[in-house]
């Protein structure tokens, strides 16, 4: 076990050595930088998250011919800081306090502040990337950028309607699903994998990702606030229209266009959350999403089928229960 | 002559067709990705500005051993596209309206988009660095954003007090002097330059940039807002202490802490800029900063004193000119 949350699980056990060291290197990436960045990377990293991302990369790695562990951990610590540096632009966007029970930067500084420290972040990734021996790796990179952009841009200029279920579908694999696929493909890639276990790993985690953020916005709805580590009704909160919001106003025959009203006006009571969450949580919508999730999970599986045989295949798939078996 | 800018000059006549050719590029940048992205690049690079840097790139280029002209504009592409994605940041950071006589990507848009549309500018940057051949220069790419992370979380972070003439200086090395290095080192190191020319160039870009960014303080206090493409008195309104008004205050003997309270006070009225620059033309300050410059200037063409002597080494001085005298 390391850090505050538990890893119990065997997929965790695997890589644990990779982790350790990725933890290290993480709290390590504000050194000669400017104070203030030194103190958002250790605010940043003092609770490690989940690290499912550097334990793809880390799995999906042993599948190749050729492994160098230094080159793996430097694609598992470019990553997950492009994915941190996200988070914390996002935050600044969405005007999130909180994230995984921890201030968010801008709301710890602020947000000029956090515009820089994602900045940073994104920096210290590229640079990492820059070193990787694959050209081919280090565009990935950059293109999960480009997809992570295009995503959050989809969101911020989204309409004022509820979109549909493809368009929400197209939102987070790019927000999402981009970075796990990144992952997976970019360590199978890295190590030399067969180019069938590549296509494989990528399959995988393009699947692994979409049902993760589905789960993840249902949580968000029905989850229970000290488990989940976020506020939950925080989509409410921010209009941002979800899955299971979507599945919820079809749901309504008739009385559709009232939910959908209410799910996009534009400043909530607490009250008006409540009544919401009330809503949806007694519709079939949260439901119907956990199906689309189970879907995506199954199809992540299928994806394992063209890999050998091996304890690391066991793993990924105990990666992809965990995602949808979740509570935060 | 392309764009709105005159480029008379010997030193853009050499590489003109260069700059043609980044010109496209850059018009280019948004091709394939969100529409709301695209907009903004061809809003951005609609005027096309004095491309110094570039042009700095391209004729550093030609004392290098190895000539791949894709692989130079390449170069000059990232690190033009490095500086578009930083004043896009700092123009959120600043809350400024203009810049280069266009509204910035935050007033036209709002700040969410411009947050989004310069981690994509960067994501670009940084794309187009990795498949250059010469890893020292896609680590010298990354380094420069650090700096430019470094200079500006100093900036927001200072202390409410008028900085030492050292920290200024310190901070406009790493916010500006550092990408013209780069462009100057960058562009000689990935052409194989002799290692005593790749030195030279990058004290040249390093001196010349420290110029630039002296000149441009003086400018906004004595400017002419028509000619200069930027409101006169912006560092004024944005409580931006710069060396001329550093110079200023020290010039004042005993009066000086009563400027320096004036300078750094936070919201100022348009008859209190008027009066400030009133006093700070009448001091010493714009002329004493001017003269710092020209050291600078000077250092910038004693270290061209270690190129070969070529039409190219000419043109650079031609630059190290401009930067000092332009009135823009």
């Amino acid at each position: 076990m390391v850090g505050k949350v538990s890893r119990g699980d065997t997929f965790y056990s695997l890589v644990d050595a990779e982790l350790r060291d990725l933890e290290r290197r993480l709290l390590d990436v504000g050194r000669g930088a400017h104070p203030v960045f030194r103190d958002a990377v250790a605010h940043l990293f003092q609770t490690p998250g989940k690290l499912l991302r550097p334990t793809l990369v880390f799995l999906a790695a042993r599948f190749g011919q050729k492994s160098d562990r230094e080159v793996v951990i430097n694609l598992a610590e470019s990553l997950e800081l492009v994915h941190t540096a996200s988070l914390v632009h996002d935050d600044v966007v969405d005007r999130a306090a909180v994230r995984r029970n921890v201030q968010t930067v801008n709301a710890r500084w602020n947000d000029d502040i956090a515009l820089i420290v994602g900045d940073y972040l994104f920096a210290k990734a590229y640079a990492l990337a820059a070193v990787l021996p694959d050209p081919e790796v280090i565009a990935i990179v950059a293109q999960t950028v480009f997809a992570l952009c295009d995503g959050e841009l989809g969101e911020i200029t989204a309409g004022r309607g509820l979109p549909s279920e493809q368009t929400y579908l197209d939102r987070i694999e790019l927000k999402t699903a981009s970075l796990y696929a990144a992952c997976c493909q970019g360590a199978a890639l890295l190590t030399e994998a067969d180019p069938e276990h590549v296509a494989a790993l990528g399959a995988f985690g393009t699947n692994l990702g979409m049902a993760f953020q589905i789960t993840d916005d249902v949580l968000d709805l029905v989850g229970d606030e000290t488990d989940f580590g976020k506020t939950v009704g925080r989509d409410l909160l921010e209009g941002m229209p979800t899955l299971p919001m979507i599945y919820a106003v079809a749901d309504q025959d008739g009385k559709g266009a009232d939910l959908a009203a209410r799910i996009l006006a534009p400043a909530k009571s607490a009250a008006d959350i409540g009544a919401l969450l009330d809503d949806i949580r007694r519709s079939s919508g949260p439901e119907r999403a956990r199906q689309r999730a189970f879907a995506f999970h199954d199809a992540s599986l299928r994806a394992l089928d063209g890999l050998p045989d091996r304890v690391e295949r066991a793993a990924l798939r105990e990666v992809a229960d965990f995602v949808v078996s979740r509570v935060r």
